[in-house]
């Protein structure tokens, strides 16, 4: 034992108290904390590491790269998981292993830790991420492994003079970062309850957006986001501001039951403003260029791609060859969307691209018509052939 | 030659000089309107079948049948043809062709025949679910095979003194059933443009619904929608309500480029209020009540489903096959699903079930835990190891 | 504690000092051995359980079952985890743990138990159909929980009187049943090595098998093996018999290295005559009588229903909707095939069927040829059309 | 009409009979033969393409491009249309698809040609490559478009003064090329009746093959197979020698009814010894050398690539993207494997690798074990968890 331990460090509860827990077990803790865009002021966590015993506290912004290496693949691959959780957490959380891996590198520590407990996803994606990325470090998880519950933890705080966070009894369970925010527990445990207005904190109730729609155009240069209403942003900053519009007209709220990993079911809140205008705009620009076969496919491989992250998998070799697929389906997702926010929908209502497969002079059924119709009779003949070789076997 | 022709017959241009055209050909025609719900008035049409020189024009209900037999097993696999599309008329042309291969057999007839044109998907669906129910039936197309355009239609017409359909010049194509509404063509061909007011016939503007959300309640008894609002309906009825209602809100508006099966990509809106409501539904359901891997595979299973029906491939061996998973898949699906219609959106906001997979005292952080949480460090060990081995052996 | 404990029992090492170490913690024990054709003298095991100290010992025959309930829709799913192994303990387990949940709810126990150690699949298996079937009931895993190596386990036996098997020192581990025999570990370990002569004891080496070939004929009604030469057999019998006779001729051996449900990989050999023999005809009759598409797509889930009855999930739901969907494919599945053996390969050289799909009338470019040719210019122009449209797009 | 077609020139009745026919439209005809391996005198093909009346005739060795760019692919993906046929003609037409257009742009023509019939699937491979490589290009197809039976083309050929092949009645249709060789039609159309002796040119009779055993050693690096028994070989010469060794052991033999791309079945024979030897140990070496999850998902796209390829589709953006994510597999999969043959099987005895996962000390049941013996209790716990829940809801 002994020698040094970082800590991914939240300001929370669970990771306060973590810190006298882990040097009770003879480590210096180091407190890491990663800005992926939570809001927060992280100057006042660093402070409160340092208070709880940290040896040092180290606060990483990471906001461009997270948008960049770790949200932009999950919006290519229009990863939502089990269909409307667009992986808020679960981006974050190997983002944040890979610089707990680099910073125990760094100050030469032999283990590094985290507060999750042991019924929630991160603990998996958190020791996953690390196995595949530092498998020779230590992973303590002091919450988990303690058994500590709420009250527990608000107690050994006591006992240990740790300074407890402004809102000990929140009614549910909060993590947020650029990409959206999620609740859970709490009031939200009665899944027949519609969820309290209290709940949410960046997207507005519908009932009181504002009366009149809003109209957006967002350009995609080979499936990266580019542009918003013509003005070139980086991801981080364009991601951002989408938020704040959407979010006012009341898009990107997501109540559902979901499975997590570790085999239960649970109740979640959602709201994922921008991920839900930029992953309908680009599946949109998508069914625009994309050939058929390519598209269909590509579609059944996202809800793989989303469950592996969700599933902590973020590290593995199956992640990167599904990115590898899916990085060559984008060459020609090049083109300009038009979004109408209003009252709690976001509505494509308009896309057009360099690379557009439709072609009105085959579609459309006016003059101009270039399609072949003489063709059409052997086509349908020949494509229905198994059906009827099938059916007059069958009724001889 | 000659003998009997059936023709299914929808009072449209196309199908009314089709009669004519067969006539020519040797054949008596007798006319088969097959009402799925397309709200039109039938007699109207029957008399006009007759007028176009049909020695018989006959009109089936067949609204229940359709529901249950056709839009229920598309509702229990959630089926949205590349994502967004509920098969409206996908659903509609097996149930035709079935009536059509049934009156044939029944009057006599060597031949059947549909008015489509050459680059659609019903000429399609049409023939191979001809092919599969009645391999011996000669099937004409008179519209395609003649490659007959509009205007072409238009003179014919004239000459042969058959009554052309108020609208000559309907700037767009349409068709509607009970499950919805298409329009497609005309001033929808450039995807840039959203589409205008005037092509929106079920739906309100969102922006001119009511300022008040409503909430609905809808019952499933094993994926059979059964009740709304407590009230017991048969499927064809609860279906027809629910477009009133959530069409009154605008909801069920859809956008969107597609991949026609012969092809080609097109523009297509379309109006769904019912189907948006209930598949939201329906799968906020099973969310609740199916176990993980069963749900996961299910999805997948889902755009599979969706692309055969649309690709006319109702009256197939795998068809059925995927319907026997489907089916044993609903067993637990029972309960109730609270849905907010509200400007356009539809939101399920609460559901539960006695079925319900969910349990709080698993998903809880405060007090009464029932999880063990000892156990998920062996879990996440376990489960890591694959990526652990793998990342020892990559970087040694 | 106390009360009774059902044990499944072998008769090896494991399951018989598994024997005092559940008596020592105040349970009574029922020993259950279920003969699902390993081949063994049951009688003697059972004397063993109750000379371990067992108060009890049954046998049951279940081979019927066995291949009934379970080899069967194994078969129609031509399951074979990675593409080689045919499941043979995995199969198995299920059933035993069916057998366990049944004796205890007999005898009133509340406790069952297994003697598998913690690296290898039974106990995922055991415990996983346990959990579906009876999830009120204890399970313990002496071996597994007391970390006994098999020297512990040697020394525990000498302390306790257990009366040892024969062979302490086997330098490798056996499971067998009607559908196949598995060895794995001791001289194994080393994959570059090939397997030496004596880890086979079912089929023959191909190099001393018969100099002259044999063909059966095995025929199939709806995917069920139902005569092999032209004499009906149960199930169990025919595979019986067909073990013996392709064992004879060096057919079933496989050697392979596979991943283990607990995440690591091990080498194994297997030998599976019969159901190397079964399968191969099973698929070459389905190739000709089912439909492509269906064809295709079952061919695509054969490989998920494998691996989900590996990892141990026969009690799953999704197993259940998974064999709906087999059970409707295999209706046509219905003739015979011809099966030639020889010097350790079995090969099929002829099929047929009453629902053969396959119209010689239509293959033929000989005279007699039934195909419309002039249909084909047509359907290769349409099928063709996605990648031209994509084709010009991209080279302007 | 006029100016220049290139016509895709085998030497045989068919493409012999094309010159004059192609002439006739107006076109001069350049003739081009590509040696993809097929073992034929290539100048005497040459002389006949003149003779017939060719203005000029080119013959292009592509026989390392062949196995390079096209088989290689296919092997690394293991790609064997409905689990067997490893795509020998389907592989060869892109490459030849892709020469026409080369030189039909060289000489300045404005269409080709190949000699396919309408029934077959080498239609669709050429137009549909032709049709994504060259869109602009016009294609005749005497053969099929002109209904020529081969009575037809006899007679046409002796009108013509075309010299024809010296075997005018064989009695089935072949293609050859390096990755093997293709019979149909013919005796063959009994799929009751095994094959005869005379339809096999390449494998020896089992029976006849020798009664010793050989053994090989192949080496890949990074999936592509680099050396022979330790002799570093380019891939069409290890090919070639392979095809050599394996097809004197009688190895490589497949007799299978197929599902053609234009909707009917047939019954085929290929000979492809090389391709079984190669899939077979390129397997062996994943299956050593790749991640679990990986290893699976790469399983489950595999017969999706061999379908893709068999349907003519091998110049689509899916087929880039699969190759893009069958690429990334590939790094690990470095090594030998050991395969033994023996009178018409070949089995891999051994593999290794310096990026094996496999590890004795986690796999071992003895002494050395290095897997944590206790995680295992958890980890079946949560593995188990959501079938425990449906089962305590299922049975209250």
């Amino acid at each position: 034992m002994g020698g040094v331990c970082v800590l991914a460090y939240s300001g929370g509860l669970d990771t306060s108290v973590s810190i006298p827990w882990i040097r009770e077990r003879g480590y210096e803790v180091v407190a890491l904390t990663v800005d992926v865009g939570q809001g927060e002021d992280l100057d006042a966590v660093r402070e409160r590491a340092l208070a709880c015993g940290a040896r040092e506290a180290l606060v990483v912004d990471a906001r461009e790269e997270f948008a960049r290496d770790f949200v932009l693949p999950a919006l290519r691959a229009n990863a939502l998981y089990e269909g409307k959780y667009p992986l808020v957490s679960a981006l974050s959380r190997p983002l944040i292993a890979r610089h707990l891996a680099r910073v125990a590198r760094e100050v030469g520590a032999g283990a590094v830790a985290h507060g999750c407990t042991g019924k929630g996803n991160d603990q998996v994606r958190f020791e996953v991420s690390l196995a595949a990325l530092a498998p020779d470090l230590e992973v303590l998880a002091p919450i988990r492994d303690s058994e500590m519950s709420r009250e527990k933890a608000m107690a050994y705080a006591a006992e240990k003079g740790v300074p407890v966070p402004a809102t000990p009894s929140a009614p549910y369970s909060i993590d947020e970062n650029l990409w959206g925010r999620a609740a859970e527990a709490g009031v939200l445990e009665d899944p027949w309850e519609a969820p309290p207005a209290r709940v949410f904190a960046i997207t507005a109730d519908p009932e009181r957006a504002p009366d009149a729609p809003e109209e957006l155009v967002i350009s995609f240069r080979e499936g990266t986001p580019a542009s918003l209403d013509g003005r070139e942003l980086p991801l981080a900053d364009l991601i951002r501001e989408l938020t704040g519009r959407a979010g006012a007209h009341g898009v990107g709220r997501v109540d559902m039951v979901e499975n997590r990993r570790v085999g239960i079911k649970s109740r979640e809140v959602y709201e994922v403003p921008a991920a839900q205008v930029l992953i309908a705009a680009h599946r949109d620009l998508e069914d625009l260029t994309l050939e058929r076969d390519l598209a269909h496919f590509k579609a059944d491989l996202e809800p793989v791609y989303a469950r592996l992250v969700y599933d902590g998998l973020w590290f593995s070799p199956l992640r990167e060859a599904l990115d590898a697929f899916f990085a060559k389906t984008q060459e020609p997702v090049t083109g300009e969307v038009r979004v109408r926010l209003y009252k709690g929908s976001c509505q494509v209502v308009g896309r057009r691209s360099p690379n557009s497969l439709y072609d009105p002079s085959l579609a459309t059924y006016g003059s101009g018509d270039a399609f072949r119709h003489a063709d059409a009779r052997g086509y349908v003949s020949i494509y229905g052939l198994p059906l009827r070789v099938w059916a007059r076997r069958r009724r001889p």
